[in-house]
């Protein structure tokens, strides 16, 4: 298959060599590896966007709402501009794709998958925000998470791969969760778990509490019980799952700990998209 | 609480039994402890229902459609019968209760719960069917589930458990699925995968191979590629997932494992049915 | 390298198939596949025994002491005779050799291996034993492993590969043993230890004791803190670490079983003298 | 228990801890916790000795050979006068205790125990070395662990636990040793095994190598193989295991991290004091 990598950060360069490893033929654009003050490169991409099957975009796609996302490059492509190169028979793969662009190139008969909308993809980053996460409570806690009482607050795919890792290290492992489906898995998986109700008696005996979960769940009467010496890891996107003043004003440590892939397994990050791409070329065969 | 359990098989003594056990008040009717030659048990029935909350049934509710499945009592129940009889604010909890049995009953305001609309059920029958099937290869192999390779057809609920429980006991444990998703859990689960396409190019390395999919995966031209010293397990339920006549002929030996919970372990399959009702009573209250 | 494979049970004849497939050549003696009414197999083997650069014998070597264990042969050969028919630089390598036996081939240059000798061989054999156990609790239980309460006596070789496996099953896994270092490893292995004082404080909530320690370790004093139905499996060689008779007076299950590996994986259990045999090569060479 | 804690680090302030939390009667001496400008400790000590059973010091018990490890205190206490203190029916617990020392205060009736003795003690410290190993790997590789290729080199008591915990978090674990009975452990413990032998063949694959033999086994022939990209831990104590001039010159990175339980989990490492402590009463007892 023909690549072509436009724009993002360091990831996508690692994406690209991801993909020339595997034996693809792999070309960059946006990625501060175009030569200066010559063509601009919205032209260049023009001339040689036949040559590519796949046009692989940034995550996300664009911050601004107006220009790509492309912060290695000093130059600077309009999403407006895309629109008309994008033609022909083309699959566009990036994240966070703003919807009324998604749809224009629709229109334009170009396939456009969006990495949000890939399940598999939030299972796999699951990995790297997990061992992130167990990162900073070795590096933050005084006893080893072997023996620690650890709490894991939700259990979709992030609290799912955290709580597995956590048993697999030999943490006593205590999931919180809603549903009985979810009781139900957390047997299957020897975790003990407790609902919302439940959770306050045994959230005192707690060394580290790790949470997934984006609402206020960690609110004042929660962290009231939390002990000083307990350790708290919020996962969940902004504005997290914590009331962050109690919080300081009592004394209770928490890192809000965010976009953890990126940051401590940049290559596995960068692997991922690699696997979620083959994913997509496997469905369209 | 105040439980009536009405007919089944033994699952239902062991399950009043568990009831029992964790300090509810219950009573058993149909199940042959009932004294012989006296006031029908549909009489006795309409003149206790008022002393309980919850009256549960048999799993499957009904064999033939117009009776309660009674098979340890003498004495019968007709379902049009019960109508009559179960009004007031109870709840009753059964499996495979009749559509229109149930419409009835929410008439009558009757808060009706189905086993089998509980999908923590089936995930928590997931684990004796995983373990009678890994016993049934214990027994049937002449080599230890320890570095066999294993292959599981299917990554639902019953997949997951049993392939989870096979790379714990040590094997090369293989899963053949369909959805990049399932791709992505067998990586967070450290399984190998592989999908349709792909899978008849390793299933000649098999030891044993679990089915788990509720159509015809083992066809003849799969079939083809397995080892005469291969066992096949299959799991799914009838008519199964193999082409059985061309396994008979071509000397492969497939068997057909159906209902395992209640075969390999009774009264987990009965404390099973206990914890689907203890979710019920807390989602009531 | 040459192989000579001499007498010995339906093991050996599988041992031949696992070195055969290896590459290595090998002849068969004494296992029933001699022609009968014809040359004794004492002369056949003095005959060829130039050919071959290793004898691998029976296990055990003999059971009268006087005659190779021979069982699927009609033939005998006599201890005696092979002394003198073992010349030249060969290597034997059998289990239970008699001592004077051994001295007398090593006087002769003859290089001797025994695998009771062998600590791998025991700690390989705990993997078959350990299934093996693990299946008779499967068949006997109305209950599943996963979640059991289960006790192992003693944490040596098949100890720990037993509550090894019975915890990645998803058993409450306790382990009696005696020395600190050994509790020490329990920490390390996720697994809750005892002593031999504390354990009859927990043994009256156990579904299943495993014991593999060879002496009286389950005396009448011990058995009488046993649930009735508690099952218990002694794998200790005879005579066994428990009081059958306090155990049949009193209605306790005691399944003893012994020789495990070549009843439920005679296959690994050749497979394993196999891999014995390539660690004394690569250890010779 | 009434104990005198006597000299040490702060490991020994955690571990009065641990002991009074256990309910045991506990003294600080030379921790820092001394009042200054008075009676010399070493008159204290010979005045307070009566009340206390057990004396614990410090681990090493001195740098000099001369004077009691003391780092938290301006005093000093010297093993001779010590010598004179110890008197009666008391139990010396600490680490490193010179041997004519030791003798001397067995003569003198004092039981003796040194940590570096107690095996437990090494397993124990396995797990917080393990855990602070993997710590160091998730800080400085740009992948996760769960599917890294990492190589232990050796299988002793830290071997044994870091490839455990390596497994389990889903790194594809390779383990390298010299003993047929650690390749028959590896095999139990569902881990690729080799030698040292063939491990050149395939250390260029690996991504993280840890070390754990106090001998140069990475020499710079073994090093050639090491990518640039793969990170070295060595766990060895002093000298190491590594030719550390040939990897700086070839830019290979290593690591060489030492005394981890105290540095990544202290109060796992006093806590660790404390069960060795409470083993050492229990085999009094």
């Amino acid at each position: 298959m023909r690549f072509l990598i436009l724009g993002g950060d360091s990831r996508n360069i690692m994406l690209a060599q991801c993909l020339a490893h595997a034996g693809h033929n792999v070309q960059m654009s946006g990625l501060g590896n175009d030569s200066e003050n010559q063509t601009p490169i919205i032209v260049k991409i023009k001339e040689a966007i036949n040559s590519y099957d796949y046009i692989v975009g940034p995550l996300p796609f664009t911050i601004d709402g107006e220009n790509l996302h492309m912060p290695l490059s000093k130059d600077t492509v309009k999403l407006n501009d895309l629109i008309d190169v994008f033609t022909g028979n083309k699959v566009l793969i990036a994240g966070k794709i703003p919807v009324n662009f998604t749809e224009k190139l629709i229109e334009n008969d170009i396939a456009v998958y969006d990495y949000l909308d890939r399940d598999e993809m939030s299972i796999l980053n699951s990995i790297p925000t997990a061992e992130g996460a167990i990162q900073i409570a070795m590096e933050e806690l005084p006893i080893t998470i072997h023996g620690v009482n650890a709490l894991v607050l939700g259990y979709g795919k992030t609290g799912k791969t955290l709580a597995g890792k956590l048993h697999a290290l030999g943490a006593n492992t205590y999931v919180c969760a809603r549903k009985s489906v979810d009781f139900a898995l957390c047997e299957v998986n020897n975790l003990y778990s407790t609902d919302y109700k439940k959770v306050d008696s045994i959230i005192q005996n707690m060394d580290v509490i790790f949470n997934t979960v984006p609402a206020i769940v960690l609110d004042s009467t929660r962290l009231s019980h939390v002990r000083r010496d307990c350790l708290i890891i919020d996962l969940a996107s902004k504005p997290g799952g914590c009331d962050f003043d109690y919080a300081k004003e009592n004394g209770i440590k928490i890192i809000h700990a965010l976009s953890l892939p990126g940051k401590v397994a940049p290559i596995t990050a960068a692997n991922i998209l690699y696997k979620v791409i083959e994913h997509i070329i496997d469905e369209r065969s």
